[in-house]
Order: structure tokens, then C-alpha cells, then sequence
């Protein structure tokens, strides 16, 4: 019919020696999903004992069969779980893994759970249990995190530490602001995993290759039977083809990562040669085979590296989707991997992160030392703002006072009262008070500020947070 | 002080000629954003008044005082919407250009706007602002468009065509259904959007630099004036370090953008040489400088490349979060460009995408033409499902039909039951009701199939959610 | 001195419990390399030997003492190779457990082997050793799949297809052609690898943890013994910190991954529905659980996907390195696992690509029916314009026969030279010769173009440039 | 023919008001390219000049024919230049709207300069001929930036600094080290684009719309009259195919953005509050609108952002070019605007970068002041390796010492010989001279090390290099 065969023994000589026509071993490799999807043969025997079951309601089985069926699940189910399932020889997946196990169980009766089926609906099905439960355990840990930050947040109320902008010494603030600034953003990071997780949890199943199941079985069911809470996918061609889900984790995983990059960078500096704030347990640490000295901050910097990574598995998922047409494709195979690394890392580095947290040593004195007058230039200005005087011209004022201290080679709180009033005549003797860090950072006490008053306000808005979360 | 300066006229020669150490003009090209902020310049005039009120209410200005600056800022806007406002040398963003402004027209009293208010938290609110309002106007154009497919769905509900998997013919199904499986993946998009709003509608105002405000603004109050109906950033710090709400819209762009990639794709596809199921309309086509005979699909090919740009968009977003210590950067720039770029494509991409799909022509004989006999190869199987024999087991005689006819060079519906009977007892004369390809779409009348009933059922939700929406 | 220790009883209830301080089971697993970098066993060996040999020139060892440890060094690269090594508590990386087994097997000499040594400089030489090497590899294999293509381009010479441009058929070409389209884009790729490869085979061997070899160790000497063929690298902080080489190689194979999934997807595309072009041999394709009758092309799709999953990687290695300060930094580590599946990707997907070339079955009528008349409208153009009618309205009289043709229903070339010449007094009867699609192949005739001589012309220059790379 | 049309009224009226189907003034907004293209006027004219030479060779155009074009464009040129040039309405590309304006200028005979061209291979020989231009700019601009490294590395060559690995203080170096550290990465940068830059000169005018140029026009002529020393595109399919070009540009500027994005962390590091080690010149450094004592490293910051923005280029370019099929597609488009963005950016960044490191102040007392006793452990074990003791055990020795003082509270370097001597027999009083932080660095004098004499020679390297590239 036209088609021009590469297959013949003269046609294999021209292009290419090693390739038989027949079988590719490497291909093979290259094809099979069992080292990745073997992770989820209990998401996948559920999902197989609730299409039993559905079947059955269905009357595609009888009960008895149905029964059957899902008592021999349970069976594989226990090998898997004793370590005693053997993988065979054409066990290329593990949907066909368990089907051919079943069947070795229970018999030609086997043949029939497929019924309707197909592994595109299945797989699907199969990754979004697995995804919904390692979301739910993620969760968990963050939660705790979030907690330990709390915990220390409230221990450690009244350690003050130079506030950075752009790095450069800004305001007086508390150790614990900086400490529930990260936890605000690992707040938000829950609350994206809750948003998507109704996504995830939305059943596939019952939409066959594409077209949808010729059989009636109720999809209303297999949702309630296997807690998808989002209830089912809308269009069969869509379910096959959606790969959103692994998508959104892999975004939302990535931007916790970035956090927590941040959040190292941040203990890094802290933790280097001048600044001396911070120091990782030996625990996170480890030292130099070379400089008898070191001690480097090495669990940090591993996060700080995931971090990175993430950021193109985002890309890659999102590529991968973009480059197929309708429906399923074999490129989705890449999603597992991409899906299984990104879980894994995210919630190793969430446990990793607390255990950092919680055995951190810091240095109050250190941070002390890092206040300098200058930092309560913008006090200065807002006592004058107090008096009457426009912001923008206190500014200037402040500006300049910073600069007579810097041209005197002095602090700019061993200016008199007498030289400020040099610089503008509202300058009374009470300025003095201007001069105590921790008196800054109490001014600020508006919602979300530095003070006393309103950290612990975070910290209790957190704790509420947490109990309803 | 220790300060080896490069800047006497002796080090200038060892090291560069060009700078003058003073300025650099590359740099303050490089430096301003007024370019790019300007687009905000509403959203910071109302933040401006909502602050003038917040600090009347905190006694910092008296009420004529704020009623002066909010009628100074009413007039700052006529300008810009008149298209008067003059940019002068030194506004180097949008918040500079409309205070220097106001104090031009209200005097020294402008001055006092900025009390207890930093460019840090005022261009975070600036920010959210127009974002929340964008997505707003995103939305429904999205919307829009969803109810178009749902439309367009009910209007050629009969118009039947292959469903692919791999891009290879699988089963028949409605053209309508293709069209809700796009139309199911751009309401998960609109949901998405649903659900970062709330982080986009936070407010920052009152942050400060990073410390918090000492004058006691209202937060609250700011929040409801500005209509930031997800409250107020937990922490003061985090407030003006996190651009989380960039990164999640850039990733909810591009996931919709990748969505239209494929839709595009698959359009692409159905539009090329031997499918022409689909034909662009010439609003949407163009013809080629060298060949007479072309009609190129453009706007869906400038789709799918917007679609592959978006993964970018994501990408540096990421990257650039990942590389800033906590609080505010000016790294944080970038983030503008990005914002205003992903922003407009998707909503670019969202009304072309509607205008494509109004005016798109199909060929429903050449669809129907694209169906062939062993697509209802499934159907054969389920037959004999329906007589009691396990799927496992069909699915093999099934294949062997399909071996038997392409061996005899024929169409599986050429198979006469006396064929089907050499491979299996059970068929009976009533297996030529399966080559029907409008009974095969109808026989999946599951909850999302592509039976009429079901397809018919997806438009209603569809129509129901838009309502709700 | 100041340092607030989390550590004790009371401070570990505070914030986790599960820290002992000491030691956490997860970080040690987050921070050992061994399982990814024992791949580099042999090349940490020789590097190691080669560094021996330098000492000894230095005067560091004597003679007797390098030989020895050479020889150790052997005995450890025995063990190895027979499988027997025997990894043990503690061995945290290669570069530990090699220098510990050598010390068990010749004592403490093996103390003196990391004499000026530091794992920085070391683990660079070892990964740019095991990256040279595995670039050779992969360049022959992709060498030789651009040889089977210039094959396969000869051999099938004669078979004419559309040639598409935005997926519309276009033009007249060769099949050979589009083979050797994608041929060139894959010799494109091996350039780019004969390129970076000098910056791969640079040593960084000789600059200790960052400042440099304090025992005159003769890097030359190393990087000759070594095979490093770029020479030295210039600056030892610059040596341990460049991981370019990791990032140049991800983005060498993405843009050849990339290369092959365009390649696929078209291939995908021929394959389809109505093409039919083309047919995957059974090795690279699968069927489906459901329908019997699918023949899916896997093997294509997994390699589009790999090529999607390929632009994360390159993001991910820029935004890790991006995240570092000067110096060798533990996020390193993340190079590793990246180049490894980065490489191993490339170097299976060159393999797969030669086995789906070799086997790849074509249907030349297929090919042949997609030709249509209106793809030599161009000739049809240029036919005048031989007669001295200026292009552009040409362009303009060949589209105005399209038409008429399209208003009556027949193709372009049914159109009789005296109906052309109701459009253009200048058709004459010879215009019948327009309407042969090898000669519209034919007609172009300059180098790269679709004509036999030229294309036999690209094969030998392929084949030339294969000959010298 | 089939066609169910969207465009009858009825239509209309069902799935979208706002479409005519004639026109959507938002899609040709979307589709036009002149607004970036435009840029690439002169480029185009360029290559149209030559193309009408070779098609006088070719006999198509007679002389005098190929003059009046050539003159022509001239013209157009001129007006461009002048600024004069007037866009109308239907110059949708650059090449458009100079035909249009040649054809304006010299009548119908402007028609056939497009003879057997195609945009396909016009837009690609404009692109590659802008961006080998550009690339030329950009490298001198580099190389002065390299050599401004070098100068200032020679000018300060006896300043010490503290060297960091992991952050942490390891080694003692020269500030002319790190200088010369961050210019072996530039060194490669300049390398890079070296490499590329034949791909990018590669000619691929003559390749018609893809299947080649049917008029015989001497390719290799134009390739020389354009200066495309790359020689000619091998295969018409893929050079219209080809954007390999703009990927390649725009990973090497993202390696070389993530290079100045390292240094300029570094930078914004040592000039943080406790380091000060260096200081921003006022030019590129800014103030804060709240806090008067502020001076923010904006230029640093700018172009660490730019090195994060640049890997999303880099996915995004790489995205693009995936999701086309072989040929020319629409998709192209986003390359340009890529493009131009990376190569803008990438030509700011290494001018402004040549402006901070220029004016850079560097404060030699407190970089000196970084150095600590413990920095010279490895020195100290070093001591007991020259005195043959193995490494291994030096490097406990040491680590021994570092705790006794440790636990003292005291220096390193306060450890009396006797001291030592309680911890190893073979420390003698000549230990002392150990604690020499110069004599650390220069004791690194193997090739690329600390040492005076290898800084120097570094320089002199890199003046070779310059003097060659």
C-alpha cells in the first residue's frame, strides 16, 4: 500500500547496524514507567477496588465478581506492602503490573476490571490520589515550620536587629519581625496549596481513553468512594489530557523553595565573616577538608540551590505541556518525574528548614553591635514631622544632620541638641529620646509593625491562622 | 577613613575614561522606571488620597489639610487623564512625578503626604492595585470567551469528528466535545485567577520602608478605602519584600497562555494540508510574499509562540525573587516589565483567541471524513463485553478483526458477522449496529462524555459557573 | 560570647522536637553526594594519580612514595571496577571513601596524597574529566545519526513531499531534503559541542579550596597528564567556582533535544490521520490498553517531551549559579545531578533518534497525493517572470488563477494556458510544463536548495565535514 | 466545498458582537512587526542591495536594472537616516514598507527585486546581519571592561582581602585576585560569543520560502558582499527553520548577565553594613525617600535582577523555538523582541558595569580587618607538611589548635610555640613567621594562584588575550 519498508536486511545496512526492527533495548528503558510510577500501586489498587465497585453498581459485574476483584486487589496490595510483589518480565507500568498480578490471583475474572478503562484515565486517576495525600503531608510539615518560627518568634520577643533594605543597615527591628516575616511568606505558601489542592482532587476516572465510559459507571461515586472533594473532571478529553495539577504543585513548591532561598541567603550573610549573627548547628553544618577552620553553612546553601532548580522544573512542566496536542501524549510520562522530584525535594527542605530553625544559635550581642546611630535618622525626621514640620523638609534636615555627624567623624547621636538646632531652630532638648533603638522599633506600631504590641499580634494571628488551617 | 577612592582625576584615567563618577547617563536610563510606572499613575493618586485620609484620621494632618491634599491630587489626575501632565527632569517614578506635582499646586503642605510613608510600600500598593483591577478586566474577557465555546458548542452539537490520542484517530467524537474539553482547561484558568486575587488584594500601605508605621495609621481603613478586599499584609517586612502576587499571575498567564498553545496547535493541525477540518478566518490569516496560494494561520502561530515566551516569563520571575535578601530590592524593577508584559499578552491572547474561534470555519464533511472503521475497533470489544466476555479477552479479538481486515485490505465494517464468527461464537448479526460513529459518541453518556446528553449537560455548568462567576 | 544557643533542653521543647542537635538522618541524606558522584570513581582516581605524580615532581612526595600511592590508587580502581568496592559510614562522597580506602590499603602515606589539595579543585577536575569524556561519546553517536541520515537522504532520493511552511503546503521538495533539514540543525548541534569542549577540558587541579597551590605543583604537567587540552585554568578563585562548563553543555543539549522534538513533531505529524507519510517501526511504537486497533508513536513523544523538560534544565543551572557568591558554594552540588540527567538524556535520545531513522517506514504515494496544484502557483509566477514581468505582479496574476481556479470548483493546473491568458496576455502553451512537481523541485537549483544535484551536493558535504570533525 | 462558514450573521450574532470577521484591529496590532523590526531598516537595505547584484548576475535583472534598485534603496536608506522616512498604513514589516517606498521611488521595476525571494529568507539574513553587528559592539565593550579589570588589579595589587568560601572567611587573597577571578569569567563570556558568531554570520538569503532560490543566484557572492564569513546555510528548509542563532546569543548573554549578577552580589555583600569594604560611586548608587541616611548600590542590584530576567529569556527562546514544526512559522516573531531585550540589556549591563568598576571606592583597612588568625590554619598545617608530616594528620593538628584557642578566647595566632608543641613535637619557634597574612597569599604561587608574581602574570594573560581577540 505505498509504504516503503526500512525493514528489509538491505534496507537495515544502509541506515544503521545495530537496530533490528524488532526491539530497541533502550528504548525499552526509555519507555517503561515502572521505576517511577511503582510509588503509587496503592493509589492505583484503590482506584482499581473503587472501578470494581462501580462496575458492579453499574451491573457490568455482579457483586460476586466485584468482590472478588477487590479482595484480590487487597491481595497484591499486601504483597506490595511485604516487599514480596515480583515484577515480571512486560510489566511495563504499574497498571499492568497489578492487572497481571490479579489475574494470576483470581483468574480470567481479572480480564474484566478494565472494563471501560483505559490506562489513560487510570494514570490520571492514579497520580492525583498520590499528589492530593503528599500535599496533604507537606502541609503538615509547613505547618509546623510556620509554628516553630511562631514559638521562637514569641522566645526571643525582645532581640533587636539591624533591619535591612537593599542590604544596607535601614531601621531598628525586632529578631522575631524578621523571623515572622518569613513566616508570613510560608503562610501564603499553605494557603496556594490549599487553593490548588481542590484541583488535584478532581477524579478522572470514568473518562476512558477520551471519549468517556460506555458503561454507565457513576462518577459521582468513584469521587465519594476515593475523596476527590473537587468532584469529577467535567469533559473526558480534558481529563485525559489535563496535566494542570502537576503544574500549579510544581509552581507552588517552587515558589516555597525561593522562600526559603531567600530565608537562607538571608542566614548565610547572617551567619558570615563580619556579621556573626547567626550560626547553624553542627547538625546543618560541615567543614573543610583543606582549612582545619571552616565551618560552612552547608544546609543553607543546599537549599538555596533547590531553590534554583526549581525554578526550571516550572519551565519544564510547563513546556513539556505545551508541546502536545489534545488529549493524552507519552511526553506526560515526564510529568512523574518532574512531579516526584519536586514533592520530594519541597517537603525534605520544609523539614530541613525547621530543623535549621529550630537548633539555630544567634548572637544578640552581635546584632547590637550591627545598630548604628544613623539608623534612627528617619526618627529624627519624624520628630520634627511631630512638631508641625513637612515630611519632605524634615528629610532634608535629618539628611543634613547625617551629614554634619559624618563630616565631624562622629555618631550622629553625639550631636548636641544645641548643634541640631544649628541645622533648624524645633531641635528641643528631648531630642535625646530620639537615641534608643528599641524605642524605634515600639513607634512602629501599626498593624504588621515592629513593635512589641503588634508582633505579638502576628504572632497570634498566625497561631489562629494555623489552628483553622 | 580607609576609603581608596577611584574617583581623582589620576585613578579616572587608570581605569576608564568615560565616567565622570558624577553621573552616568546610561545609568540613569538604566535607573528610571518612570517609563514602565507611569501606566500606574490612577492607582497612585488614589493610594495617595486614601493616605491623605489615613492621616487625617490619625491627627498627622487636619481635615482641611487632607481635604486640600485630595483635591491637589484630583487635579494631579485631570492632567494625566488630559494628557497634560509634564514630566520633568528628576521624576524618576511615578511616585516622585506626582508629588513634586502636587506640590506645585498646593505648596509645602504636598510635603506632608509622604509622612510615615516610604516608595517601598507606597509602589507595592500602587502595584496591587492595578493588578487586581487588570485581572479584573482579564477575567471577563476570559469569561467572554468560555461562553463563546459554550455557544458555539450548542450550536454544532451534531457535527461529529476523530478524537485523537498521540494525534492518532482513536474514537469518534463531537467536535462540541472538543470544544468543552478547551473551553473545561480556560475555566480551570479563570478559577485560578479566582483564587490569587485575594493575595494581589492585600494591602501594603503602611509598611514603611520596612518597619512599620509610627504614626498609627489605620490599616484597616486604608484597606477598605482602597478596596484591597484581602486585608492587610501580615508583616511589615514581608509586605515590602514579597512579590509573590507578580509570580502567581505570571504562572496563571502562562498556564492559560500554554492551554491557548495547544488549542492553537491542534487548530494548526486541523487547518494543514490533508485535515482542513478548520479554516481561519482572513481577519486571523495571512497570505505569503512569495506564494499566491497560502493562507497562513497567524494568529494562531503568534499564540503558540506567546505561549513559549510565558514559560520565560515564569522562569525570570522566579529567578529574579531567588536573588534578593528579604525586603525590598531594586532588583524588584524587573518585576514591572514583567507584570505589564505577561499581563497584556494574556489579555491580548484572550480576545484574539475569541475572535478566532467566532469566526472560525468548519468542515464538517471533512471531519467526518477523518473517521475510519477501526476507530470503532473499542466498540467491537464492548460488544462482546456486553455478552459476558472480560474485557482483557475482547480487546484481543477485537485486534484480531482488525489484523483480519487489514490483511483482506478492507475496512473493519467490511468484516460480515460470518467473518467476526471465525474469531469469536458470540457475535451476532446485530454487531453491524456498532459501525455507526454517532452511536459510538452517544454510547459514552457517563458524566462528561461525548454523548449528546453529556455534551449538552457540560455546556449548563459551564453556563452555571459563568453565572456565578 | 554573646551567642544565644537554641540547644539546650529547654530551648529544643521550644521550637521541634524531633532535633537532636547533633544529628538529622534527613540532612545527611540531603548532603551526600556519594550516590551521584561515585559515577566519577574512575576519574577521581585519575586525577588523583595524576595529582601524586605532581607532588613527587614538586619534591612533596619522593618518588618511591607517589609510585606507591599510583599504585594504591590502581588497586582502589580494581575494586571498582569488579564490583567490590565497599562503601562505608562516613564515605560522604567519592573523593572520601577513594582517599579512605587508599589509606586502608597503603597506610598512612595516603595522608600525604590531598597535600595542597582541597575538594574544590578537585571535585572540578573530576566532573570536567567525566564531562569531556561523555562529550566524545555523545558526539559520536550523534555523528553517526547525522550519517544515517545523509544515507537514507541518498537512498530515497527520488521521493518528492509537500514541503509546508506554517504547517500550509508551500512548495515542492524532496523527502531527502526535509532529512537533510534536520540533519543540518544536528550538525549545528556538533559544532556547538566541539566548541564548548576546550572550556570543558580546562584544569582547575592546582588551586587548592580558592587561593591557589601552595607546593609549586605543575598544573601544566597536570593538565597534559590529564588530557586537558584547554589548558589551565587562569585563576584559582575563578577555578572552583565556574561550573560554565555544566551550564554550557545543559544548553548544547537542549538545543539539540529541541531539535529533535521539532523533528518528531513533525514526524508525529506525518504519521497522523490523514498524512500517513510516514509509520513508526514496531520497536519505538506502542499500543493501547483500550483500542485495539492504536499504533502510538512513543518513542517520538518521549523525546518531545525530553525536549521540554531539557529548557528547565538549562534554567535551572543558570538560576542555581546565578545564586551564588564567588567561590565554590554546596549549592554546587545541584551541577551534578543536572549534568548527569542531562547528559545521560542527550546521550539516549541521539541513540533513540538513530534507531527511529533506521527503521522509520515511508509511503512515497502518500507523500505523493499531498502534493497539489496550487503548490505551483509560485512556478507559475516565476514562469512570467522569465518573460520579463516584474515579480510583484506576477505574485499578483498567479493569485487571481488560484482564484479562478477555486470559483470553478477545479484544480489550478486543470486551468488550459488560454484561460490563463484571460488573466495575462503573456501565458503561452509551453505553461503546460509549470504543472510537474519534480521540476518545480528541480528548478531550484542553488546550493541548498530542493534540486537532486543539490541535494547530492549537501550529502557530500556532510559527509565531508563528518569526515574532519 | 463542506465549509460551514462562522461569517453569516446568524453566526455572528451566536458566538461573538464584536468581530466582523473582516478585520480585528487588536490582530493586526498583534501581527505587526514593524515596531521592532524597523530597527533592522538599515540591514534590510543591505541585503536587498546585494540581492539585486546578484540577481543582475543571475541575468534576471539586466545592470543598468540592478543599479536603479541598488540607487533606490539608497534613497531609502537616506531617509531613513534623515528621519524622514514616512510609515503607511500597510507596512506591516520592514521589508514591506522599503518595497513599497523603493517601488514609490523608482516605479515598477521595484517589483522584481523580491524575485525569488521570500520573507523567509529575507527576515532571517536582516536578523543574522543585525545581530553579528551587534555582537562586534557588545564585545568591544566587553573587552574594555576586562581591561579595566586588569588595570585596576595591576593599580591595587597590594591589597589584601579576606577570600570566602561558602561565605565563610577561608583563605587570605588580593583584592586583585577577586578582580581578576570575576575577569576569567568574562574572558569566557568573550569567548562564547567568539564562538558563535560564525553561526550567526551564515548567510541564508537564496533559500526562497524553503525549497530553495530558482533563479541561480550566486549565494556564495552574497555571502561575501555581506560579509557573512560563516559561509552559506547549507539547506533551504532549515535556514528558514533556523533560530539557533538567537538562542545561542541569548544563552551567552545570560551566562555572562549571571556572571555580573555573581559580582555584583559579591559587590552589594562587601559593601553591606558590617563589611564596607567597597563603595558605590554616587552614580550609581541612590537614596531612599524615607531614611536620609541611606545610600542604596541600585546599578548592583539592576543588573542582578537583569541576570534573573535573562534565564527567563533564555527558557523562553528555547520554548518557542520547540513548538514549531520545521520552516518558517509566525512563532518567529517573539524572536526578535527577545533578541533586541537580551541584546539591549546585555550591552547596558557591561557598560555600566565598566562605570561601577571604574568609580568603585574600596576601603583597604576594613577588608584587612576581615582577615583573621584562624584564616592561617591550613598555613599552620602546612608548616607540619613541610616538615613531613602527612597532610591528613596536619589538617587534625590544626583543626586541634584552632579549638584550644577557641576555647582560650583567644587568636590563633596567640598560641605560643610551646603552645603548639603540647599538641605536635615538631612545631619549632620559626612557626611564627606563619602567621603573615601577605606571606599566606603569596605562598599560593603556582599558576592562577595569590601570589604577587601569579596576579601579575594573570594580567599579563589577559593583555595577550585582549591583544588577540
Amino acid at each position: 500500500m505505498g509504504w516503503a519498508r526500512a525493514e528489509g536486511p538491505a534496507a537495515k545496512k544502509l541506515w544503521g547496524g545495530r537496530f533490528t526492527g524488532a526491539t530497541d533495548p533502550l528504548m525499552e528503558k526509555f519507555n517503561e514507567s515502572l521505576p517511577f510510577d511503582r510509588r503509587m500501586w496503592a493509589e492505583d489498587i484503590r482506584g482499581s477496588q473503587a472501578y470494581a465497585k462501580a462496575l458492579a453498581k453499574a451491573g457490568v459485574l455482579t457483586e460476586e465478581e466485584s468482590a472478588t476483584i477487590v479482595d484480590g486487589l487487597s491481595s497484591v496490595a499486601s504483597e506490595w506492602e511485604a516487599g514480596s510483589f515480583e515484577v515480571k518480565q512486560g510489566d511495563e507500568d504499574i497498571h499492568t503490573a497489578n492487572e497481571r498480578r490479579l489475574s494470576e490471583l483470581i483468574g480470567p475474572l481479572g480480564g474484566k476490571l478494565h472494563t471501560g478503562r483505559s490506562r489513560n484515565d487510570q494514570v490520571a486517576t492514579d497520580t492525583r490520589l498520590w499528589l492530593a495525600g503528599a500535599i496533604g503531608r507537606v502541609r503538615a510539615d509547613l505547618q509546623a515550620l510556620i509554628a516553630a518560627a511562631a514559638e521562637r518568634a514569641e522566645a526571643e520577643l525582645d532581640v533587636l536587629m539591624p533591619g535591612y533594605t537593599h542590604l544596607q543597615p535601614a531601621q531598628t527591628v525586632r529578631w522575631s519581625h524578621w523571623l515572622l516575616c518569613h513566616a508570613a511568606s510560608w503562610q501564603r505558601d499553605d494557603m496556594r496549596l490549599a487553593d490548588l489542592l481542590p484541583r488535584v482532587a478532581t477524579l478522572p476516572l470514568g473518562s476512558g481513553a477520551l471519549a468517556g465510559n460506555p458503561f454507565g459507571v457513576d462518577r459521582r461515586f468513584l469521587a465519594r468512594e476515593l475523596g476527590f472533594f473537587g468532584g469529577v473532571c467535567p469533559n473526558s478529553m480534558d481529563a485525559v489530557s489535563d496535566r494542570d495539577f502537576v503544574a500549579e504543585t510544581l509552581f507552588a513548591a517552587s515558589l516555597h523553595l525561593v522562600h526559603l532561598s531567600r530565608w537562607a541567603e538571608d542566614l548565610i550573610i547572617y551567619s558570615s565573616g563580619p556579621y556573626r549573627f547567626v550560626q547553624c548547628s553542627d547538625a546543618y553544618a560541615t567543614g573543610s577538608s583543606l582549612m582545619p577552620q571552616k565551618k560552612n553553612p552547608d544546609a543553607l546553601e543546599l537549599m538555596r540551590g533547590k531553590g534554583g532548580r526549581s525554578v526550571g522544573g516550572v519551565a519544564a512542566i510547563l513546556a513539556v505541556i505545551k508541546g502536545t496536542p489534545t488529549t493524552y501524549n507519552k511526553d506526560f510520562q515526564e510529568s512523574w518525574e518532574l512531579m516526584f522530584e519536586a514533592v520530594d525535594t519541597l517537603h525534605d527542605c520544609v523539614r530541613i528548614a525547621h530543623g535549621v530553625l529550630s537548633t539555630l544559635r544567634i548572637n544578640p550581642e552581635a546584632m547590637r553591635r550591627g545598630l548604628s546611630a544613623d539608623m534612627l535618622a528617619t526618627d529624627l525626621a519624624e520628630y520634627l514631622v511631630r512638631k508641625g514640620v513637612p515630611f519632605r523638609e524634615t528629610h532634608h534636615i535629618s539628611g543634613a544632620a547625617v551629614k554634619m555627624a559624618e563630616d565631624r567623624g562622629c555618631e550622629l547621636s553625639d550631636l548636641t541638641p544645641d548643634d541640631l538646632r544649628t541645622i533648624h531652630p524645633l531641635f528641643a532638648d528631648d531630642v535625646a529620646e530620639v537615641w534608643d533603638f528599641r524605642r524605634s522599633a515600639d513607634m512602629r506600631d501599626t498593624e504588621g509593625g515592629a513593635s512589641e504590641r503588634s508582633v505579638l499580634e502576628q504572632i497570634q494571628k498566625l497561631r489562629d491562622y494555623l489552628q483553622n488551617a
